[in-house]
């Protein structure tokens, strides 16, 4: 099994290195100066370079947005609990985790991947199954998060909240209808934040084993927020918190 | 000029009423039960509907994620800026508006609209040029928030600004790399936040009449936030000071 990063830019920053290591580039035939240039990026790191038409290359990329290149990756490799736990302790700072409990679209992904990062998580913790692959739209969506965010995949996602609870983390889901303000609670000590589907919310065996389930202040009227704005508005709920009392 | 909605929940909802009177309903031919129920649905409200190939549909919506309905509604109205003064008047609540700066992504678009409900903005402002029409996308991403906040369109975005001042609110711009810290900053009086477009932020001209512009603090390493992210990370910001200050 192999990965796939498309778009210029994207597979620019991948051959430039990261976590994953490009195997193989394939550029459009009938390509102009900007995929010459990653041709020769390429040549300059090792990666062999295929020639291709472009309706190859949709078929690698499975839609046409690949502007003409798409690279072959190395398998994403997750981090385990127990590292990522680790992790927290080297850090000198309290745990923070995002847990996404059945996030399936990839763009709502790549975008709490950027929010967690950019808000100092430690790591965001996925289901194996309920959950989306590392895809190159996942790569794209969070702006090279995965770079700056370690990302760990468990088996028993209710299990895993179990650990982080001995771990000393708070647990807090979120959920639209919950009783609890998310402003009215104490999130500068070490949290995990469990954000659910986008259609569904969080499922019955996840919520039994929060702490807390939070929710967002919302005016009348209005439903719901998009699952990745409801993660970061928690996630930098947090990080203000913390700023406001910075002996945490 | 005609405006299109799809999708089988969006035409559902616009059929049953809202701010945009629907006109004609075009479904797939070989439609199952749920597209029967439409077709019921706008009988009732004496809406005419038209069955058509799904490739027809795909024309319509410009793409092929329609579910089989495809609605005519009228055209966008947009609210005047002295409307919007107004409203905000009549709420009794200090002025709190979203203005948009060249935001020309749907998703985004529609995203920022839905947080801008939820938040209990008064309205959002975006510019004629340098925006997205409000499409069938952007009502999708929306989640139906444009029945819960208005929307005014202005030829000049730096005049309106100016207008806002005048009116008594603050106009905060968010650019990443700004000095000031958003959480630093008196949010609880009548504010505009302002937000750039996903690539280049805030144009000169109009980071030029903001009063402050304001950064969210970020991790190491991360360059951005999505725009609709931080619009979100904003908009919420000034709900929890507002909470914190229930004078205001």
């Amino acid at each position: 099994m192999s990965d796939w990063i498309f778009g210029i830019n994207p597979v620019r920053e991948a051959l430039a290195g990261g976590r994953r290591k490009p195997l193989e580039l394939f550029l459009a035939r009938e390509g102009g100066q900007r995929l010459r240039e990653l041709a020769s990026v390429a040549s300059e790191v090792g990666v062999p370079v295929r020639n291709r038409e472009r309706a190859d290359l949709e078929k690698l990329a499975g839609h046409g947005r690949h502007q003409g290149a798409v690279l072959r990756v190395e398998p994403f490799s997750y981090v385990d609990l127990d590292d990522l736990l680790s992790g927290r302790r080297a850090s000198g700072r309290p745990g923070f985790f995002l847990v996404l409990d059945g996030v399936t679209d990839p763009h709502n992904f790549g975008a709490l991947l950027r929010s967690a990062a950019a808000a100092g998580c430690h790591g965001v913790i996925v289901p194996k199954d309920h959950s989306c692959p590392v895809t190159g739209v996942v790569d794209r969506a969070s702006a090279g998060a995965l770079e700056h965010v370690s990302l760990c995949q468990v088996v028993n996602l209710a299990r895993a909240l179990e650990v982080l609870k001995q771990a000393g983390l708070w647990v807090y889901g979120l959920a639209g209808e919950a009783d609890q303000d998310l402003y009215d609670t104490d999130l500068a000590g070490a949290v995990a934040l469990v954000v659910g589907s986008e259609g569904k919310g969080l499922r019955p065996n996840v919520r039994r084993h929060c702490d807390l389930v939070l929710a967002i202040p919302m005016a009348g009227g209005v439903g719901s927020l998009n699952v990745s704005v409801a993660g970061a508005i928690a996630l930098f709920e947090v990080v203000r918190q913390r700023r406001a009392r910075p002996s945490c």
